[in-house]
């Protein structure tokens, strides 16, 4: 029933997922790629069909491009490898949370050599390239579909696969708050505790599994903390010198950001990232009335409503007054 | 059936939801009352019963006795008040995840002044008081109780009570991560998501409503910490000095250690808080292995396996220097 309903949804270009399913089945062998800079979702997904895949004795591998996430590393086990010879000729190649070929460029010969491709995603895409497409832009995660994948499979999933998914889907819906999460998220997580999943154990590995060195890389970065806009608004900024003083590394600022949202009243957060002397990395994320893509694109920028950014032609001090000057300009008007 | 299932992990002590539920229907006039120091499941519980029982024709309040914290205040309305005489003389008076009058001292009196006393409670108690209790340990929440109870009761829970339930499981099950989290707990979520509940929204109110002086408060604190015993154990401390350094308030700190926590490596996280010039407070947390309880007691201090605490007299640096030494020589033991 729920493949049923879900695939009402779709768009007209989507194979279902029984088409996939047969493919599957009548495979030998699958290589399965996420995107590069792996989240929970597109490893977490594909970490859980290979190991589903090797159950019913498929050849199956997850191919990757970059390094592993130390809070992701936990899923690794025998399934990734960057060889891509690990597989001569695969009779499947699968992308997996990933809507362009762009998103495995060193992989991408590769992909194409399978001798059927396949695109299971959640993003909405412009164009399916692959010879069977399922996009589910109402999943909150890919992780949603491979589970409706395996159940359609009849591939019982185990303690091991269970925990991918619910990295997947837990990671993806920010553990259930964002708005992506559905009444089907919660009725997926219910069936993945019968599999023996440990829930807990899983959200210390995601969660609890931090470098020190970004903790004082926040902590430096919060230092810089302004309040705006008569407290509608917060900046701060992480600079070079941060990042030797601490330790930190300039991708491990990501969700510095969601602590400013945080804040009570502050309805726009804006972050500062120094990428030279005169090239700032500008992000924005607002709660829940302000639309911050139309800042950005005063900068010739883009996003959406609650996300977007820019860059500015500047160092990083000047480009936290412009952008107070801008915002508070902007709520005003 | 979920009821039924239920009922038969209660204790033998327990009353059946199903006799809870028929006083509730013959009573006229209800006094709700959750524990002191408020948190989202004795809040989102309480205000969700009443709702629910204003629904169908009762008179209800929740009798509270302190402030509401802000992250909480969407649920108030004109359900909480601290007049003791809202309603002269209640037929029912119910404590909602509470199991001791100690925790609701100034509304006791009146608690027992009620023609029927109930509780309905989570947490494992010594003895029960009321006249009906329902005590479930299993619950993640008492939250999933009053789900249950107003099921059982055939009351339709609406947005607005879904909503406070809602609060009422993910704050106390820390969004599903903690290891109370049961398929129950999804499966009871996914039915709120029924009644038209707004989770995101929900969640903005609970986790994007900090005081920037908690923030302040946290970041000031966390230029104090420490790693030691090999980057096991993590350490840090609030002082007054802080307090007014920052504009954050003592009380704001819960939730510090868990940054520690949170931190790869580290097994025992230790926030020290200054009482005085001469007495320190300890809180200790470890992630999966060691029992801080032990150490706990080496200070006459309780707790359990994970979460334990102390008072030590002495100054914050040395009760730091203390600690880092007990930890150092309990980790190598």
């Amino acid at each position: 029933m729920m493949m049923k309903n879900r695939a009402m949804t779709m768009s007209k270009r989507n194979n279902s997922l029984k088409e996939i399913a047969d493919v599957l089945w009548n495979a030998e062998s699958v290589l399965l790629y996420p995107h590069v800079n792996m989240d929970g979702d597109c490893l977490g997904s594909a970490v859980a069909l290979c190991a589903a895949l090797r159950k019913i004795g498929k050849e199956a591998y997850v191919l990757i491009e970059d390094e592993i996430a130390a809070f992701l590393r936990f899923m690794e086990k025998d399934y990734c490898t960057e060889e891509l010879q690990i597989i001569k000729e695969p009779d499947v190649c699968i992308c997996i949370d990933c809507g362009e070929p762009e998103r495995f460029k060193y992989r991408k010969d590769k992909f194409f050599q399978g001798k059927t491709t396949i695109c299971i995603d959640h993003h909405l895409t412009t164009e399916p390239f692959a010879d069977l497409n399922y996009i589910d832009p109402k999943a909150a995660a890919t992780g949603e579909i491979i589970y409706e994948l395996l159940n359609g499979m009849r591939i019982v999933i185990d303690k091991e696969i269970g925990e991918a998914l619910y990295a997947a889907i837990a990671t993806d819906t920010g553990n259930f708050q964002y708005s992506n999460t559905t009444k089907n998220t919660h009725e997926i997580v219910a069936g993945l505790f019968d599999c023996g999943i440990d829930h807990n154990k899983v959200s210390i590995q995601l969660y609890q599994n931090i470098r020190a060195e970004k903790i004082l890389l926040q902590n430096r970065t919060l230092q810089t903390l302004k309040l705006f806009a008569q407290g509608q608004a917060a900046i701060c900024c992480t600079t070079k010198a941060m990042l030797e003083e601490t330790g930190g590394k300039m991708e491990e600022t990501e969700g510095f950001i969601e602590v400013l949202r945080s804040i009570s009243g502050v309805e726009v957060a804006v972050f500062v990232k120094e990428v030279t002397d005169t090239t700032s990395k500008i992000s924005m994320r607002s709660k829940e009335k302000v639309n911050v893509a139309e800042i950005s694109k005063e900068f010739h920028g883009g996003g959406h409503m609650r996300a977007a950014g820019c860059t500015l032609n500047m160092g990083t001090s000047e480009a936290m007054e412009t952008m107070i000057d801008t915002i508070e300009r902007f709520l005003k008007g």
